[in-house]
């Protein structure tokens, strides 16, 4: 099925059942109100859940309106925890990642922002760059679970956009703004694509409307959700609501007379900078400017859109 | 005044309001039955949590009941976001911290443990290290706040025990748990102990019973609570019930005979160690094992305890 959570005035909003194809919706009223609800008692809501969706797709559902992305908040607007992985090892080497290996960091989940909110920043000489990632949303895992347990966990999938501030050291102060698709899906939703803990979709970024990547999210995700999972639970439990995100997706380039090409092209502009410096010497593209905007999606095998599209314009804070 | 949240099976736990001599409490219940919804809407909801909390103290609350500590989760006991800060630069030079300056880092929130709470470790071989910290509860504050105007946002101020892995590299699998005083306090329970962003009370930390800390947690604070906050908030804003950490509470040694002193004791072990390192060339004093207690409590000037104790034991993982 297909969460999201609309728009209420509220700091949670309100949880909704959107159909497979994005065009309906319907308030999840009666069953739960808001997402974290849902995910606190999966395993009696979601089923609840899943006949209300069932009945919205047969057309069927009494309340059905029209659904609307620039409503929607994230499908979790605030979370109790949420965790990034660098899951492809070609982001890290592009980008001259000394870490290298297996690592998951603690990220900010107190202001998760909608698919169409804008990204405010109060300086535009940060080097401010999009990045589109994968993200699951996990119910609690026992401390200790193998990749293949925590994996069994997993209850949502969804698309985000981590902005991050290229020029600013990596701390608390360099991702000022995270959003998510329309709508978070069950593995069901996902069908093949779904496969041991990878996500075999071509996601699409268009910067400014101009298409520059088109990396499919599955091929070289070097690590697994299962095993970032299992990393981050090593030493203690995860709790219901808590948001693992793959880092930039990001395919291996290849040679081609004595040159590294990447015909997918990049997920984040720091990426196309590296390429540009190991092609030319030197980065000759800009990081974002106010007004500029991002689009990300992913198509399923019928052509339609899985998650709803990220659409987001970078603002400037207002005085 | 004084908020705690006692267990009820639920994650989120049912607010109580505890008098200032923390005997007796008061269930909140019709003003608001959760820590994180009063601090949504504090300035709705403090009043009349204060009002309770003056006819508690008078002795006049018509279903008031002996406050038990060992009944309470954590005050907050899942947040959106918690925050940790290095303040005591003491603590930093003696760990051999190369960042030493201004850094705040994201930590977990999805599980805040309760002040009698176990700490549970799969394995006590990884160097398990209690920590006695400062910590305060914020309003929602804006992107780019300045030190003066964040601390405004300050609204509740508690103590935690942040247990650390020593021997397990910085990253999300180094923190296994980290529990909180009883309960948390307004800053007006605080009187002249609060001094612009600084707690100045004696943490007296207890290990198996040994008093092995006296620290003063306002002295040698090197970054004060609105600094750590200014600097969270460079680029985003905090939402309300954001925890911010101070970090290991540390005071400054002092040479005598040629030698460094630090009379007033450690806040966590691994100072120990260093201080050891420090004298001897070697450290002697091991981590913790398994059925080791640890004790933080702070006092203020009429003798009385501030926060309650935080009491916790070192449990394995049970199979």
């Amino acid at each position: 099925m297909k969460l999201a959570t609309y728009k209420d005035g509220t700091r949670d909003g309100q949880l909704v059942v959107v159909s497979r194809d994005l065009s309906t919706a319907h308030y999840a009223t009666g069953i739960a109100t808001r997402m974290q609800q849902a995910l606190d008692d999966w395993g009696f809501i979601a089923p609840q859940l899943q006949d209300l969706y069932e009945t919205l797709n047969n057309g069927k559902a009494r309340h059905a309106f029209p659904f609307d992305p620039a409503l929607c908040m994230a499908p979790l607007p605030r979370a109790y925890q949420r965790l990034t992985g660098a899951a492809y090892a070609n982001h890290a080497t592009l980008l001259g990642d000394a870490e290298g290996g297996l690592v998951v960091h603690q990220a900010s989940s107190d202001h998760l922002l909608g698919a169409h909110d804008h990204v405010v920043c109060a300086n535009e000489n940060l080097g401010v760059d999009f990045s589109a990632e994968m993200v699951v949303i996990t119910d609690d895992v026992p401390a200790g679970a193998s990749a293949d347990a925590a994996l069994e966990e997993v209850r949502l999938v969804m698309l985000s956009n981590a902005t991050t501030l290229r020029q600013v050291a990596a701390d608390v102060q360099n991702q000022p703004a995270v959003a998510f698709s329309p709508v978070a899906v069950t593995l069901d939703e996902l069908g093949d694509a779904w496969d041991n803990g990878t996500v075999h979709l071509t996601v699409q970024v268009a910067w400014n409307g101009r298409k520059v990547g088109m990396c499919d999210a599955g091929t070289d995700m070097t690590y697994t959700f299962g095993q970032l999972l299992s990393h981050a639970c090593k030493t203690r439990a995860l709790r219901a609501g808590t948001l693992v995100s793959s880092g930039t997706i990001s395919n291996a380039g290849f040679e081609k007379n004595g040159q590294t090409e990447w015909p997918k092209g990049y997920s984040c502009i720091a990426e196309k900078r590296a390429m540009e410096t190991a092609r030319d010497g030197q980065a000759s593209t800009e990081y974002m400017r106010f007004a500029d905007t991002v689009r990300i999606e992913a198509k399923g095998k019928d052509g339609q859109s899985v998650f709803g599209a990220i659409e987001q314009e970078l603002a400037p804070l207002s005085a």
